[in-house]
């Protein structure tokens, strides 16, 4: 941490600053500038308040030189991080993972047709929304433990792995009871109590980015289910809010490369809510792929016009499966290649 | 709801748009133009899912012509809401409400020692995070229960009211048994399962505006509190992501007479977080009274220097006299007054 | 165009609004709803001034049905615009074109050196700045008309067409005198009279999209050029203004597959100034394409560490080369190619 | 200047930070920390290309630790500039300045009309354009040099100044001829030739922030006309790009305090294109004098409902002086005052 005087700043001020690091219990070491004076805080352990400092007389700024973050990072752990969930599929390794489903379970014959399809399309992961957290109140808000149960039997019948979100902690762990892989939804990134109870079940969760949130706070985020021991996370990247109404969010797929300098979790995209209109998702899923992204989870309903939410962004199973197809050439093009799709039983 | 036509639509198209409409249980009413084709759909009750339009063939874009909230609109209620509090404090009405206090209680002597120096300068609403949301896992996360106590101790010795957040479901009944207002920070404001369970104590809920939220988002929000059957809400901006890292927070003051225009509901501003930089906070705070809020939320800290969180955004004690004179003067000019000071018991 | 009318408008706003209508000599249409009235402009022939509209009483708001560009959309003209160089490269066509260089050129040594290393590599397209625009005014900017000619001798060596930026009316003409294609730079996208006289050359011009520009305003500044009967004109995205700053830039991929459904206009990517740093330009080049882009513009330098301008986000010439190969694996993934390398003369 | 090591950096990779340091010319000083070494630079004076630094092996990030702006800056000259016009008008003094008039000069009668009307009401700068930049091609584009001819008889009927846009170097010194202020518009905020022209002039020049810049950058800005030798720039804030469509831009007026901080130019607002909506005019203007804007600068016409441009933010004359009372109260609630009308001669 530096600490960074303004040039007015005093030799008493500059004093000020060392003694409040001494007494912080870190060392100062006063580093003078040809136009200002900086003063290094060395032994930083993660701690330290900057708000201190901040607000003495004579200092300009305070910059942070280490990340707050810790476990998820690649400086911790060099290695990607690989989830393998237990229908085989592997989640951070060299296979693109497809994730697919509809918006909302809607019914047990809906979420079945889909999940056939789908995983004959190569799809290894279904997901669908049991609990939906909606803008309005008046909207449609799921199905609730029912839909869990429809989800359970889509993955008994195909095998499929299921991925569904958890809204609060009161019904963490019924979701963590039947889902595969816990999701925690973009407006929740930063529910900090929803992801300590996601984190203590152990279960696989998938951390959407919140719409404003830096890449470092989505680390942050991820870092709340690693402090809890539990050290399988997914990130996604699904859009931030942009200035343009061209789409509904702002996919930020440079998310994609930077999360992977700075760590070791996997990151997957979600072209479907990363764009809001049907016809921009098979680029975007092809742009995400070839990006680097380890999977994609996307919209898919047996038949988007008659969806009781998204229909408007789902893809109708044709489309999903010619993704695929194009997904496949895109990543074999950079060295991966689609994850195989699951053998029928 | 107007459903505008692809120019190149046939009648094929649009017929099929009346159709779903009409399918839909609406009235559906063409309407030709010199370039293209649009359809209204007449009686439209607030749950057409519009996905399902947009998708047909020959359609180029919906337009939402109705807004989807109901019970917050000043449409609905055009009369402004005042909510009173016990100890008198009427937010929304002629008067200017001023709530301050340290970002976290930290300790009974912090939080008696501010409360005095509070009630004594002019405010009448005592804020105090218990439960803290932090980015970090590893920040300090508040006291807790203990820190509600501490709150409720300084409502006694002083007769300032208590606002203070709630984070999660399973702990905000006990949030409601102290605090006179249930605050729902930025990162909950879409959090849906706590907005209900806060509707349903019945006590005045101040939401948070989040930082990438429209305000019709936030409005929505609110629908859900009074979707439970509590009318008493309180909105606050408190700034939005912005590019400029100037400032923590974009705060976005016009945000105050557009709620004002579109809601009867009292909208109060926050220019700590809305700044996150301590000498913007007095100039903020007069510009938000300037533009016609109806209160403002502000962090005092007896010594910011030694807070444990948010340092560098609170205000000095005496500074804080300071903004409270020159907000006084800013409401007289505009017609309205800073609320009056409690009366020591 | 659509007059929504307040839920509380009287009959004689209504009729106050359909006599503004047909006192600018269009049709107006009312059209009853079940919560409010709305008027419906038959005939706008995209010169109609809504603020007239937006400002009679009881209007709630204008809503705008056609789009205001006209020879730019697809909708004018549904087949794709291609632009052919002296030198054969055809841009919007089936081949994805590269464009590489320096972002200055710096020295006759330079320029030729990385000419003939691009060529070599694939790119058919040398871009280099003579007339550099700066944030600081003691900043580099640029060799200026000797900059020009550098490049033009760099054409004539190699067989490289050139692009290269103009930051002025008056200096235009002489850029056009030198460039195969004229850029004009994302701080200049609504520099109207630059536009105009770049329209008039006949010249290609290629439009970067500025940092907070709708995709409309974008193609509104094409439609400036095309307006002075110029058909020739590339768009570029090279991204928006975001809040996170692992990134220069916030580069909005989608942004291709929108401007290709509303335009016939070809798009390219630019994936250097898109981040702004080394270490995502080629992840991002890859993901453009994947996308759908027509081409990419990359800077490249000779030794990146002695540029005397964005240094940091500049290629190598190694690194080209392998970005090459990996883009013509990607299109071909999708059908189409990279474009064939210049015949050595 | 501070460059960061990763924390794997090598001491060879350290020596090669000090020795490209010391090439360039500078003293390196090596700040061993915990965690990661970090170099200072020191010596710097403001022409150091961190692309080098940041290019080389080992290295994590180059912390700026200087401005790159100077005779902008509020530690180069600590007093206030005020910038005098011929008609005793005193911008960045005690008094807050109204300058105000119609988007767009459209007749002598608008212009002598309103001119009148705004002497009146206590206005002594009159704005209007007569070059237009026009977001389409198709609208209408101002009348030129007859609307600076028009201004300028105003001027020589009232007594107020002039403050009009220049569009491009060519026309510049045509309106440098006619008015007493040259405003650049947020469009060209970064056309640099344009800032260096009207730097040439010496008269006072208006920079409106662009859209998505930063306060650095429009800082920047100004330094170019400062870098001519003119230091009479006044700062405007008139609102960044948003995600709200309730307003037409997000009015930011914290900038007003943090130019304050940083800078001795005046800055004033335009509450107009700041929020684009008539009815938040009023409140906006009053929030930016409170925030301690030098002045406004707001449009005005005599029948917005009739204008050709921007009608539907324009101000009725009434209006107006209902807008200049509460300023006037404003001002003097915060110890400033609304500027002395002109005195009829």
């Amino acid at each position: 941490m530096l600490v960074v005087m303004h040039h007015t700043a005093t030799d008493d001020d500059v004093r000020a600053v060392i003694e409040t690091i001494e007494g912080m219990g870190y060392e100062a070491r006063p580093i003078p500038g040809k136009q200002r004076t900086a003063v290094g805080l060395i032994g930083n352990d993660g701690k330290v308040d900057s708000g201190r400092l901040e607000s003495l007389a004579g200092v300009l700024q305070v910059i942070h030189v280490s990340q707050p973050y810790k476990q998820v990072s690649r400086e911790w752990k060099s290695e990607p991080t690989v989830i393998e969930l237990a229908n085989g599929t592997r989640i951070g390794d060299r296979e693109v993972v497809l994730m697919a489903g509809p918006c909302s379970v809607e019914s047990e014959a809906q979420i079945l047709d889909i999940a056939h399809r789908l995983k004959a399309a190569g799809a290894t992961v279904l997901r669908g929304g049991a609990f939906k957290p909606r803008t309005s109140p008046y909207a449609f808000q799921g199905l609730g433990v029912e839909g869990l149960k429809l989800l359970a039997k889509a993955r008994e019948e195909t095998g499929l792995a299921i991925v569904t979100e958890a809204l609060e902690t009161e019904t963490l762990d019924v979701v963590a009871e039947y889902a595969d892989i816990i999701q925690i939804g973009a407006r929740n990134m930063q529910n900090f109590p929803l992801l300590r109870r996601a984190g203590k079940t152990g279960k696989p969760v998938l951390i959407k980015r919140g719409l404003a949130a830096t890449i470092k706070e989505l680390l942050l985020s991820a870092e709340y289910v690693l402090a809890e021991g539990n050290p399988n996370v997914i990130l996604c990247e699904r859009g931030v809010r942009g200035f343009d109404d061209q789409t509904r969010n702002l996919l930020d797929l440079t998310a994609i490369p930077v999360v992977q300098s700075l760590s070791h979790l996997p990151i997957i995209a979600d072209p479907s809510h990363g764009t809001g209109v049907r016809s921009k998702v098979i680029p975007m899923a092809r742009a995400a792929v070839a990006a680097g992204a380890d999977g994609l989870i996307v919209e898919v309903h047996p038949n988007p016009d008659r969806a009781l939410s998204d229909g408007a962004q789902s893809l109708w199973p044709d489309q999903f499966e010619e993704m695929v197809h194009q997904i496949g050439a895109i990543a074999d093009a950079i060295g991966r290649a689609a994850a195989a799709p699951l053998v029928t039983r």
